[in-house]
């Protein structure tokens, strides 16, 4: 792992790469931000091999559903040059290796194993056709770049469908951090916002700073300072107080995987934010693309849950701030029944009401 | 400020004074707990001037409701000698003086200006009969102490009401510390759960960490695990989730101050998880001793907030984890309204339903 420090992160500017390739497919490596860092330190770690990607999904140096996707497909091209360039059947064994261990980084965001079956898909198919395996790890990298090229396209036009939800002068409550540094770009949730604001809406954001790793406070609150676009952040627990003040006039959140219901698994944090805003009639959307939805899955009862390190909550931060031993319950996610959200805006239109009909609809095709 | 250092905080064992007197009423000092150095040491401080008390109110080394009332009334009396024992005038004059100051501690606890109006009457009352300035201090001390008595036996009234509401086997969520730690040693809220323990009820609590100061982490987790009641620590975004999976049967929380219609204001973030327990179905129960209630104020939107410190937010464990400048929203409480409590618990009885006859009954005589 190389780490290429750039100093303090930049204050002011636009989209950053979260996570690409840099080199040829035979020497190249995947690069991304090291987010575990940031707010106070931007910096690239470069990762040559597979293991050092598994490790950045799993510490969360690169999260976000749409970006682990992306990270895990570069991954795969690392990995599909594990044993040498000798057959095109050892870069094919290779990357389904490498690919099976990348699927144990992380269970709840379904992007992951959607991007990893692609790879593979891709692999398998032109294992037979392929004129040799350097053409083939060329073509693995082709898709792998497609990848995070659809995904910069997809954030762009679910930006542009959500756009339309929102008013000048709305309140925009979100959780977490489903913007550019989790996904390519541009974001899910934030692109939405980010798009308003092109077209001249003016809104204000409140980001809920997200224990225990603090991505609203971290991430979010940077990528909106830095764009230039109004934010306040606060504590997790007091978003039921902001909205019953009266200054949220829409939620919206990224999403780690949809059940075919539209049963929603996202942050941990984002069912109690649904709950507060179906108190206070205040819409609550999903901003996600076609990806992030797991059709296999009837409701959200069946998403596997991610449970982490109670360090995260007893020492987060470099400080005890628990007793020694406690016993802790500390789930990444949680799943926000589809009854409580109002529209579903992926890349091809936004699912409203959301229902398991609506969802085969758009995303079922 | 003297610290007694008594090294890390103890592991086992009864209840711990919060605050109290040492020495005589003419040289002694207040002596309280630095809540702010648990769970990792445990340390006393002894105050004695009103400055350093104040300081300790506002800085949350002693804080809960009831606490912050006895912490201000042995400040009181710190403060009646603030001009010498030359006259009973001198007296008098010197614990108002000191009152007034106390009372810019903190806004939203009603305890601390209950306490304050408490000592101040006694000393006008007996201003005129007193025999003497020593003789008076001694009398001001007295009342202080019979605050802190009474304090205990309330703690234990509220303790025996509450304990008939809960059942063996419940999973009890409580937010921040409305233990011991928040009264003379006893604690409201978790006095509950101490009696119904104590009565051979098998009960599991959860407690939120509650953000920004970390007291549900770092003083209610401790004081469950020091007295052997089984405590899964969790953070506040994630009450909802564990009410969803069925772990929790009862709320159960303190209050800074309750409104004459029984809404209540309390730690920021019982709102939040009021509306997650009604949305469950779940009862959520408010325990507080009779001076918490305000019945000057018709209802919770006239009841003061203070707002605090960014910094709590922004550099909360001892590490910068927001970006430079950012904007913060930090109201330390928030106010729950009467109609999404089940009941509250005082050391005269459970006012069930909430209204404001019903606290009137109980409360106004």
């Amino acid at each position: 792992m190389t780490h290429h420090p750039t100093g303090p992160a930049p204050a002011v500017g636009p989209s950053i790469e979260t996570v690409g390739w840099v080199g040829s497919a035979r020497d190249g490596a995947v690069r991304l931000i090291d987010q575990t860092l940031l707010p106070v330190e931007f910096s690239r770690i470069d990762c040559r091999d597979v293991e050092t990607v598994w490790e950045a999904i799993k510490m969360l140096r690169v999260r976000g559903a749409p970006a682990i996707g992306i990270a895990a497909a570069y991954g795969a091209v690392l990995g599909a040059r594990g044993q040498g360039l000798g057959s095109v059947d050892a870069v094919v064994s290779s990357l389904r290796a490498a690919a099976a261990h990348l699927r144990t980084s992380r269970p709840t965001a379904v992007n992951l194993f959607w991007a990893l079956d692609r790879m593979q898909r891709t692999a398998e198919a032109e294992a037979t056709t392929a004129p040799g395996p350097e053409v083939l790890l060329d073509h693995l990298l082709d898709e792998a770049r497609a990848i995070e090229q659809e995904d910069r396209a997809m954030c762009r036009a679910i930006g542009r469908f959500g756009a339309e939800l929102l008013e000048p002068g709305h309140g925009i409550l979100t959780h977490c951090n489903a913007g550019g540094l989790a996904t390519s770009d541009y974001g899910t949730a934030l692109a939405v916002i980010f798009s308003a604001v092109e077209q001249g809406k003016a809104v204000h954001v409140y980001a809920d700073e997200t224990r225990p790793l603090l991505q609203g406070a971290r991430l979010t609150a940077w990528e909106l300072q830095r764009r230039g676009i109004p934010v306040t952040l606060i504590c997790d627990n007091m978003a039921p107080q902001v909205m019953k003040e009266g200054k949220i006039q829409a939620v919206v959140v990224g999403a780690d995987r949809i059940a075919a219901n539209g049963d929603t698994a996202n942050k941990i944090g984002t069912y109690g934010v649904a709950l507060a805003a179906k108190a206070h009639d205040i819409p609550f959307y999903v901003a996600a693309p076609s990806s992030t939805f797991d059709l296999s899955l009837p409701d959200g009862s069946s998403i596997p849950i991610e449970q982490r390190d109670p360090r995260e909550i007893t020492h987060g931060f470099g400080r005890q701030t628990a007793p020694e031993g406690v016993e802790v319950y500390n789930p990444a996610f949680d799943v926000t029944p589809s009854r409580m959200i109002t529209a579903i805006i992926t890349e091809r239109g936004v699912i409203r009401p959301v229902t398991a009909d609506a969802v085969a609809d758009l995303i079922g095709t």
